[in-house]
Parts: C-alpha cells; structure tokens; sequence
C-alpha cells in the first residue's frame, strides 16, 4: 500500500518477481484494491498470496504514533510476518519512518547494535556503493559511525561478495584531522578498527566509484541523497528546456534521445530498488516513495539475495559481543 | 597568488575590471610572477598597483598556522591593507582557511557576532541564493545559524535590494518538528526572529529559487556544495561519453553545443565570483580555487558591489546590542 504508486506498480512488481524469480510474494494490504490490480495481470499467480489488513499509513503520518496504533496496517503485519517466520525479508516504499519505527518496535535490535540505519544502494559509478545513514539517525555518536560502516561492509561481503570493501568517511577535507568533532572522533574508531579504512572523502566524492562503502550521519546523508536528485532534476530540466528552444536543437535533440536514456539509467535508483535498514533483527527494505513497477521489481530481488546469502547472520557478527542498551 | 591558476588568471581578471569598471585594484603577491603576468596585457593600467610580499600560503598549508606565522603572505598582507582603510575589500581563490583564520585573527570579529561564517552565491535558479554556512563552522550551535541567516539577510538587503529576504532552514524534512537537535532548536530561533522566515527546505530545494537564504551548519553545507559539483561533473561526463559513443550521436551533440553550453552558465559559480566571509570586521570574499579569470573579475565586481552599498554597516546593525564572547 506504500509509495506514490501504490497499489498498481507494486502488484506489478510483484508478479513480475514471481513471475521472473520464482518468488514467493505475500502482498500485505487492503485486499479489494489488490484484487483489482492483481486482476489487470491476468490473476493472482499461484506464488503470490493476499494477507489482507484493515489499516494503512499514510506518508504523511507521524511515524512511531502510527506504528504503535495502526496495529493491523499493511507494514506492522508485513514486520510481523518477518518476525514470526512466515517471510524471509519485508519490502515497503512506503512511510519511511513508520518502517524504521515499526521495525524497531516488532523486530527489536540486533543485540549490541545502538542505532538501526538506512542505506541508499547507488547505482551511479556502474558499481555498487553502500551510502549510509540516510535518515535513520538525525544525530549520531562516532561508535554509531563505527557500527554503521561494520553492518555495511558485512552486507557487502555476504550479500555482493565484495571482499574487503573500502569504507570512507564523508568529511568536509579529505586530511585526517579535518571536519567536525563528531568526524575527527569517527575517523579515529574507523582507523583502528580492523575495516579496510581509507580515509576522508568529500561531497563530489559521493557519485564516484572511489569507495564501495561511504558512512555518515543520518542527517547529512539525507540532504545528500536529496541535493543528488534536485540536481539530477535540475540538470535534466535545463538541458530539455535547452533542447526546446530551437527546432535545430529539438532535432539534434531527438536523435541524442538513446544516448540521453542510457545516462538516465547510470543515475537511476531502480537499479537497486530499495535500500536495507541495518541493525534490526530481520531483513527489511525501503524503497522510494516514488518507486515504480520496476523499481519494487529490483527491491524484491534484492530483498532475496540478502535472504539467500544469509545476510542477517552476517550482520549478527558484527555486534560486539557485549550488548549494549 | 591564490587558486589553481595564479598568477595569470588572477592577473587577467584584476587588469579587465580595472578596465571595464573603473576598478582600483591592489595585486598583492610576489612582484616578479605579477609584473610578468601584466606585461601580457600590455603593461600596468593606472588604476592597479603591486604590493610585494616575500611569502605565499599554499594551498595545503594548515590554515590557523600559516595565517600566524606568514605574516608577509600576500593573504596576510591583503587583510591588513583592509584593516588600515587601504582597501575596501579584500578577494582571494587561494587556501580559504587560511584567508578565513587570517581574517579573524587580523580583522577581527563584527562585536555581537560569534562565528563569521562563510557565504556561496549560487546561480543555479537565475536568480540569486545565498547559502551558507559552506565549511567556516564545522560544528554549530543554533544561535550560529540564527546569527548567519541575519547576516545573510542584511547582505542581500543592502547590497543586492532584495525587500524581506525569504530565510529557509535546510533539514531532513519539511515539517517543523524535524531534523537533529541543531536544527529543531534553530527552527524555533529563526521563527521567533522577525526574519522572513519561511520554515524548513529540503536538499533538493537548494537548486531551486525556493529561498532567499538557506542556512545550515558548515559541515553540512561543505558537503552540500562539494556533492553538486560532484553531480553536475557526473553528469556532464556521462552525457559527453554517451554522446561519443556513436558517430550520429556525435553529429547532433555537436549541434547540440549552444544549447549545452546555454546550460552550462546557469551552473557556472563563475556568476558571482566570489562568496563573502560574513562577520568579520572588513569585508572579504573567498573564491574558487578553480578560479579563472572570468570569475576573478566577477568577483571583484561582486565586492565594488558590497563596498559600495555599505554592507559592513548593514551586518553589523544585526549583530545584537550586547556584546557576546
């Protein structure tokens, strides 16, 4: 029921997964609008169920007040169904943080995780990067830094077979003693922390292939992810208005169209989906609330790998062995 | 001597507004690289002077003890003339953290004002925003973003006759309650200021003409500008090597170049040239390092603008009636 686009592209996506994949998909939702998506693909096919709910969160709704109450909403039963064994991983392009609170809530921790964390899978360089917090955590501690770059490089290693991914801190410098108390301390647990650390990188870094595992706090992360799509928006824009202003240029325009596609695809967040939330005890992805048929495709492949390749174990591993509250 | 293209485009963009505005112009720097410089635009006009210095800080140099130790720099040297009311201004694209401890050591604070912050002019929605803080205050406390959206008000007041500058918040969402701790407790100083404060925007507002003024903290907003760069390069990139990838692509690219180039200058931080250190006591303004001759020039306009239109009096007007450490 989540996202802009609900419920039609995520019936689509589904059956497409179940179709293609071999999935086996619960739709959670409202079960008469789901009837009349699932019937536009020719029916319900046989890998596909309908776990019918009363309730939805809305994406304007305040998120831990809705988790709490909205006990019969599609994502509170949807966690509840990881938590309980009948599902191997949650996907939602729904309210973000509802998920995030929800998830907390129902699945709990990761014992000695301190903070849950969003990522954002970036398609950009050609090759996968881990960006992380995206919005999980406005304001972090270092050891919260710490274990969001451990959480990442598991998921990369179990999940993507990365073996010893890079993991850089984003700072405002790339020298050492560069940046904000919050990065100096950071930079120092990183160093020593047995990850394969190489250093500071900045903002231009971020849609490059220099490190396969960039980590910040959940409020920068966020305005990044952000100010990456205003000005892809921005870009775009003027370059079509540009186009528009002459016919010559329309039709230069016109023949550049796949050349244009081709790049759009490099920037495209569908590639990937949805981004995992790290540090909960079960697997759930978020996607975006713009998310698409294809997009929620790519969120339920994703969601098996991480499944598959037994990225929760992984995860687990990284906790230190004292709990921590 | 500052940025990567000095003397010469430094040189170039100095002798053109000396031309074309009339402008009084001071190069500080060493003699030698300068006099060679001019004497490829035919010689010194009347209205620039050399000042010698022996020294120069480089672009690595650790700013705090470069600014102490190098005291005939010609950064050192440039604030000083500002200091003594041999110039009104003082421009520079070399190490900005040296020109930024240099002017506070030397210049000293606006009384009132606790962190000079430092000031982007971006082009990107043809109209002017000021952004800021751009990487003066890697850690902040509200009353500094309070104290940096005033400052920047009364800039685009008095220099730029912008009536009741619309001030916005830059946060992880639209919503009064949201964000970190920084960000919610300056929320509730910007809306009981009597700015025209406008409440929070979004990462993907700042390449928009949403705001007047967007005001973050200076990690955030370091990392904000360095990731447009970052994405306006990839783009361009990508474009260019899609573009090249097969020869009828190419033909319409080619017919495509105004159009790209149309584009281009709507991106082009060589607009305004230049940003200013707000809160200091002179008035100084921080180029690129990427600085070409185009934007030394804009630059210098940008501060006849600010010397002209008395900003120095207007900013330390906001400043509030007692003083503070």
């Amino acid at each position: 029921m989540g996202g802009d686009n609900a419920p039609g592209d995520v019936v689509a996506g589904a059956v497409h997964a179940a179709r293609d994949l071999g999935l086996r998909v619960a739709l959670v939702g409202l079960p008469e609008p789901i009837a009349v998506e699932l019937a536009k693909h020719g029916g319900k096919p046989d890998t596909v169920t309908i776990v019918p709910v009363s309730e939805v969160i809305e994406m304007e709704e305040q998120p831990a007040q809705a988790a709490r109450h909205k006990k019969d909403s599609s994502i509170v039963v949807g966690l509840r169904m990881v938590k309980e064994g009948q599902a191997g991983a949650f996907v939602s392009a729904g309210n973000t943080g509802a998920v995030m609170a929800a998830a907390i809530m129902y699945l709990g921790r990761i014992k000695g995780i301190e903070r849950p964390t969003l990522v954002a899978l970036m398609p950009l360089s050609g090759k996968l990067t881990v960006f992380l917090d995206v919005g999980a955590n406005a304001d972090c501690r270092p050891n919260h830094l710490l274990q969001f770059a451990q959480m990442a490089a598991a998921y990369l290693e179990r999940t993507w077979k990365v073996e010893r991914p890079k993991v850089a801190l984003l700072n405002i410098g790339e020298e050492e003693a560069k940046g904000s108390s919050l990065t100096q301390e950071a930079y120092a647990l990183l160093a020593k922390s047995g990850l394969n650390f190489i250093g500071n990188v900045e903002g231009r870094h971020v849609p490059t292939d220099v490190a396969d595992v960039i980590v910040t706090d959940g409020f920068t992360g966020n305005v990044v992810v952000k100010t990456m799509e205003g000005m892809a928006d921005f870009i775009m824009n003027q370059l079509r208005s540009a186009i528009k202003s002459r016919p010559w240029y329309a039709a230069a325009g016109l023949a550049l169209t796949p050349a244009f596609n081709q790049m759009r695809k490099k920037m495209d967040y569908r590639e990937y989906g949805a981004g995992p939330l790290l540090g909960v005890n079960g697997l759930v992805f978020v996607g975006h609330g713009r998310s698409d048929a294809r997009a929620i495709f790519s969120a339920l492949r994703v969601a098996r790998e991480a499944v598959q390749s037994g990225m929760l174990d992984a995860l687990r591993e990284t906790a230190p062995p004292r709990a921590k509250a």
